[in-house]
């Protein structure tokens, strides 16, 4: 059915077109795959079901790898040997990597289902979060919904009267004219005459200074849309830009529990072929099989092997670029070349969820050009009593504020986004209880949130990347055009394995 | 706290101003409510809070009134005596009334959070649900996401056109012309020569017709736009519109289990004062209280009387005005000058979750021209395996297709909307179970949806519907700014009960 509707055009969203299927006698070949993150444990649970003899070596003591949920009473040590404990009351998390799963990412979302692993809501777009600037509107933040519906009115209303005035006669056919000043009106909330202003109409968008009310409370009062061009000095139409891509279309998921729910899910599934604590110091190929040397984490005096036929690598490139590795050139130099970029993301418990209480703000993100960049809102546990857990700064790419933030301690990281978000939640200094930072390129299993492809170094060394070479195949993130993205190290497995596959059955 | 945000300007998005205070001493008032619906129950439960003696007489078998879930094995008559068995598996419900509960709402998500009714987030806009129109694209239905890209596309495409060939000069300075055209590329995802047009940023937000993928796959392919007079033919830009008001931007909750949850909730907080079953035959009124006959359901051969000193009508004017009552002109009048909406609604239970399995649209909805007008996804149970119930069609306001709709027999309607959504969702067919269809002004209990206030009756008769009338006050959606919503049941209430209540302590 699913390829039927694909025939119909219905499900071109997602390159993911269904479970995968590996027939044919993989004539009892074993399989070493590096990392257990979400690549290295698709790439296992796959092959495993296609009759391989499966083991997978994973650095950390537990399954997930960027897949991963902080809890109170976990800790995490940084590059730098910093140790944070994090203090967070029973039920409350905090996603240091990924924390959403857009509805295209149909590889990801297929092993939700396969695992079992309940999904709700993320709240991308909130029309009742703020956005916020330092320098316009005297620092107060609006409401996402009042920019919104401000930009568009304002939009509307000067494309009509364009249209009216015959200025756009090269452009828009008299027939369509009269189409397109509904639609503006309709769209942007113009009044009879094409305005953008004042009205019953255009509170019951952009919202009210007194809202409509039961019995004989006063009367609504409409609010006053901003000025276009304070609105448009203000640069907040960047901000509503940001829910327009794909990926943060509604709907968007997260796990129930938090986004490493995934990871447990997984690594219950194959809790028999994953050796924990295995830092890979070696690995090493020829034409009869794979021998991957490593040692347990904290014990540098024993060194330990690994053989298989056939290796699948989902250590990062950031990482594997370090590791003695026998490869042909092209997929050294594609290691070689790829950075990886820098991300910054503190987690902030407070005591109530007065952003629920005071703001009905539940779930969602709030935009800001101060360092912190967004506040995140948690898409869970609406009107629970014990606190809640924002996300109270996240800083992606490879801005120098992302940098300036990670080059602080872990307590001066919490004190710099407390300082921030302060200006625009009055409530954080009484409300704050404990807060966590994870700097990605101090994260000793990765150096850095994710591969960071120019166009250029793509078109170079990807499908190097990419290739077999020799008994080894690279996944991950990294081996996408997704970068980031969990579905990339889904989609990348799948894509490594079938190839492989391919091979040792003898069909390429 | 909240009223210090309320100073600040940030929480003037709702009329509920926190958790009611009835101080003072009731002097050992008895209150009679009538209506175990949302209006009556909020009363209720403040008014007993407040230490009056309060009992409530509702007329069907439940507490919640429109606030309402079906579930498998429920039956409901309508008047003409078809009873309805529903069929649906366990745990699937369809709401016949209210299904959403929107963040602004802060009245109904109080008594939520003071009942402990657990919300999970409800999708009013999905991108990847469509918008279909027989006459449009030759019937093929579009996802939400083409024709909102495509719309802003064009229409900045054409504004910046316009600002580049200096047509906006009167009404936008050469300063602001720079930001404008800043504004638009980016809101409109236009390229360097400000045109919207297939390309790498349009299909990330869009969608691709083949998709950025994994490994050594496909490369991705862009969509091309939908040209913009094809677009504003089909008056898609209408159904974007939708999710615009306040009421249905995001955040938007529905109660865990169905939006009955709520109702079932009150219901036990109160069960010690509800009486079931009552049929209200007459409502009598003096000086010094009013007297109110009713008849056990279902049983004419007797009548009873309940007491009280006050009494809280929140008996729907559509069957109030059938109910011999002691009252002055004003309140008459205003009762006897409302209509009702008539409103549809149709539930269909499938085997198979296809929406999500085969076009990846978990919850949201569908927007089409045929008769049935929606088709909306559940928000809840994602990627459960025992099927799902859609809601088939849901006809709001008096439009002729909502009476044509109602004129059927249930098998009919089902059948009807069966029909038209096969045009959308081929599988339907196939993967059809059971259904259910409820027509609102067949409703016994209510005969509409809600009260249907023109301006004009509304300046004539509103107050007058809600003035106190001697010992007794009216409550419910029809006393409210709100029509229709549960919040405006709520708020209507707090106010009914804080002006009886300064009367009864002497304030007024």
């Amino acid at each position: 059915m699913y390829n039927a509707m694909l025939a119909l055009g219905y499900a071109a969203e997602s390159d993911f077109s269904g479970p995968i299927r590996l027939s044919g006698d993989v004539k009892g070949a074993s399989v070493l795959v590096l990392g257990a993150g979400l690549a290295g444990m698709t790439a296992a649970y796959e092959l495993q079901k296609a009759g391989y003899k499966v083991q997978i070596l994973e650095y950390n003591e537990r399954p997930g790898g960027r897949n991963w949920s902080l809890y109170g009473g976990d800790s995490y040590t940084e590059i730098g040997g910093v140790t944070q404990k994090v203090e967070f009351a029973k039920g409350l998390y905090f996603n240091p990597g990924p924390w959403r799963i857009p509805h295209v990412h149909r590889g990801i979302l297929h092993y939700c289902k396969v695992l079992n692993v309940p999904l709700e809501s993320f709240c991308q777009i909130n029309y009742n979060a703020y956005v916020h600037s330092e320098r316009a509107f005297g620092g107060k933040p609006r409401r996402f919904r009042e920019v919104n519906a401000d930009f568009n009115g304002h939009v509307a209303e000067l494309l009509a009267k364009a249209a009216s005035q015959e200025k756009l006669k090269d452009a828009v056919s008299p027939d369509e004219k009269a189409v397109l000043l509904d639609a503006l009106r309709n769209w942007g909330v113009l009044d009879r005459n094409f305005q953008y202003r004042k009205s019953d109409d255009v509170s019951a968008v952009r919202g009210y200074d007194v809202s409509p009310n039961g019995g004989l409370r006063p009367l609504p009062v409409n609010s006053e849309p901003m000025p276009f061009k304070q609105l448009l000095d203000s640069r907040f139409w960047a901000s509503i830009r940001q829910g327009q891509i794909i990926e943060h279309q509604s709907q968007v998921f997260q796990p129930v529990g938090g986004m490493g729910m995934i990871g447990k899910a997984f690594g219950n599934a194959l809790s028999k072929i994953i050796k924990y604590n295995c830092q890979v110091t070696k690995i090493a190929q020829d034409g009869s099989g794979v021998s991957v040397s490593y040692m347990q984490r904290g014990d540098t005096s024993q060194q330990y092997t690994a053989k298989a036929d056939w290796c699948v690598c989902t250590i990062p490139a950031s990482v594997l670029s370090q590791i003695p590795l026998t490869t042909g050139a092209p997929l050294r130099n594609a290691i070689n070349s790829l950075s990886y970029e820098a991300a910054f993301k503190v987690g902030l418990e407070f005591k109530r969820r007065f952003w629920e209480e005071d703001e009905a703000i539940y779930g969602g993100i709030t935009y800001t050009d101060l360092p912190i960049s967004n506040i995140s809102y948690p898409s869970t546990g609406y009107h629970s009593a014990g606190g809640g857990v924002l996300l109270g700064g996240y800083i992606f790419g490879n801005q120098p504020r992302a940098f300036e933030f990670s080059a602080l301690s872990a307590r001066d990281q919490v004190k710099a986004a407390l300082a921030q978000g302060q200006k625009i939640h009055p409530q954080y200094s009484r409300e704050f209880k404990s807060g966590v930072g994870v700097s990605w390129h101090r994260v000793p299993w990765t150096l850095g949130c994710s591969g960071s492809w120019t166009e250029d170094n793509r078109k170079k060394n990807y499908d190097n990347m990419c290739a077999i070479d020799g008994r080894l195949v690279l996944a991950g993130e990294h081996c996408s055009r997704l970068p980031a993205w969990q579905e990339g190290a889904v989609l990348s497995a799948l894509d490594a394995i079938t190839r492989l596959h391919k091979r040792v059955v003898g069909r390429t």
